[in-house]
């Protein structure tokens, strides 16, 4: 006697490029009803040998489903595809992941509120091939509500980490935004550590080991000036911003005597001096936080 | 019948700030017979009630043992305290741990060479409070037969890693900012993400366990992209730069729009851009390298 897998809740689909077919591809692995549509054509087929339904129209594609996940290039593209088709979309959920400020976020909550559909916002911290593995995070904001009852289906996509952060449609973008500051902070230092040693014959695998272990180091002391932050307080335990204007200094110097880029070392050391100017030089790194609240130089 | 502990080699520290002190506790910790030295009085007091002798002079102290450890502010101060002593160091081991670049690092082994003196040039990647402990990693660069000779020695500040680098005297000082490059960089962009997560009242602990899981997740991409680099060769199996000149002027308007420092996503923007601009469009981030040997924009 065999008993048939418990009925999966259909899901819709819009935008295949290479996220939105892997969002797609993760429903169906999942035994999830899926429907999908592209503006272009080809994209589908693959999802459509697994089982998926291509909908002739963006209308009959969000009218298959009660939750309808877009993600495409920006929100002018978002827009394009659903203002058309607003109507059918009231009373169901829309889950939108396409990458986008937080302003923008925003302002495509009050668009689905006016028009009766319930709304999350949502940012995807994961590469194509990671989405349904463990290895994906995703985030939601907007009504908790509306998480809670889908968040059987989207913990399809991230297995490990599907996290809901808050009513503010905002803060699922602002999140993302933050994560690829960090990711881009990261790999730009990292490479100019790596030109800088390659002057040297020091090759980049070399070198990694060691940068890993700087890197992840460097993430227990960001933890620590988090509470700093928090506090407003900048007693410095470690080093003070003055003994990090002295190496910075001397990475300026050195990579201009190596001949590789300096602005680097140039915006580190300009933002530390701003910091002593402005009476920081005895505290903490983390009382730079207060140069980055300022909206300039 | 009691045996007494193997007899340990003779070490003089020379400069006692905060650095300084830490090394020589923890020779004497390990029951080196440790000589100091310091300019100014009084910063010896607590380590000579330890069991360590203080000279009265430079001379005295380099005279009193075959290692000579010297750390102090900077090049010009280990210059000033050792050149008038410079014969009196003549076939003595040299280790000198004072933070600068690798040219101060190569000039510093010429001189010594010059005065017979075995030089190994060194890089403290700890805060005074690990030396001695499996947290404090230490670079030597140098004459290998020298680093061997005295390894006993030196492993006693960096339980778990004292490590051998190579000949080249500016090897260690150029590790040195390569791994400070990096701790600015990780460092700056989380400040950056914290400072725009206030904005919607997010606190910087709040964020710290996501920004945690960031830093390491790109620690492993900053591995891939080192074959990268080695290679000379940047297939984007992962986010292509355009790609990323996308994401990143979401960073700038979103920084704009929130009223937050704007100087970092603008220049990972003007770097990515004229990374496309040279041709890697389509190309992994690690294509970027390019723009970190380039001496000038």
């Amino acid at each position: 006697m065999s008993t048939l897998p418990p009925s999966q809740a259909p899901v819709t689909v819009v935008g295949l490029g290479l996220m939105g077919q892997a969002l797609a591809a993760a429903f169906l692995a999942k035994g999830h009803p899926t429907t999908v549509w592209n503006r272009s054509a080809g994209k589908s087929d693959e999802l459509v040998a697994n089982g998926a339904t291509l909908a002739d129209s963006v209308k009959s594609a969000v009218e298959a489903s009660p939750l309808v996940v877009i993600c495409v290039s920006d929100y002018d593209a978002v827009h394009g595809l659903l203002d058309p088709v607003g109507s059918s979309l009231a009373s169901r959920t829309l889950v939108n992941l396409t990458t986008a400020s937080s302003t923008q976020a925003r302002e495509t909550a009050q668009w689905a509120a006016k028009l009766d559909i319930t709304y999350l916002d949502g940012a995807i911290l994961a590469l194509p091939q990671a989405i349904g593995s463990a290895e994906a995070t995703l985030l939601y904001s907007g009504p908790k509500v509306a998480f809670e009852q889908h968040q059987a289906t989207l913990q399809v996509l991230g297995e490990a980490a599907t996290i809901y952060l808050d009513e503010d449609h905002g803060l699922s973008a602002l999140y993302d935004m933050s994560v690829l500051s960090i990711m881009w902070g990261v790999l730009n230092s990292f490479l100019h550590a790596a030109a800088l040693l390659e002057t040297a014959n020091v090759k980049a695998t070399t070198f990694a080991e060691l940068a890993t272990t700087a890197i992840n180091v460097t993430a227990e002391y960001a933890s620590a000036y988090a509470q700093q932050i928090d506090e407003g307080e900048y007693p410095a335990t470690d080093a003070t911003v003055n003994v990090h204007v002295g190496g910075m200094t001397h990475l300026l110097e050195e990579s201009q005597a190596l001949g590789v880029n300096t602005e680097l070392p140039r915006f580190f050391l300009e933002l530390a001096k701003r910091a002593v100017a402005d009476g920081d030089a005895e505290n903490s790194y983390a009382a730079l936080i207060k140069q980055f609240r300022k909206p300039a130089a």
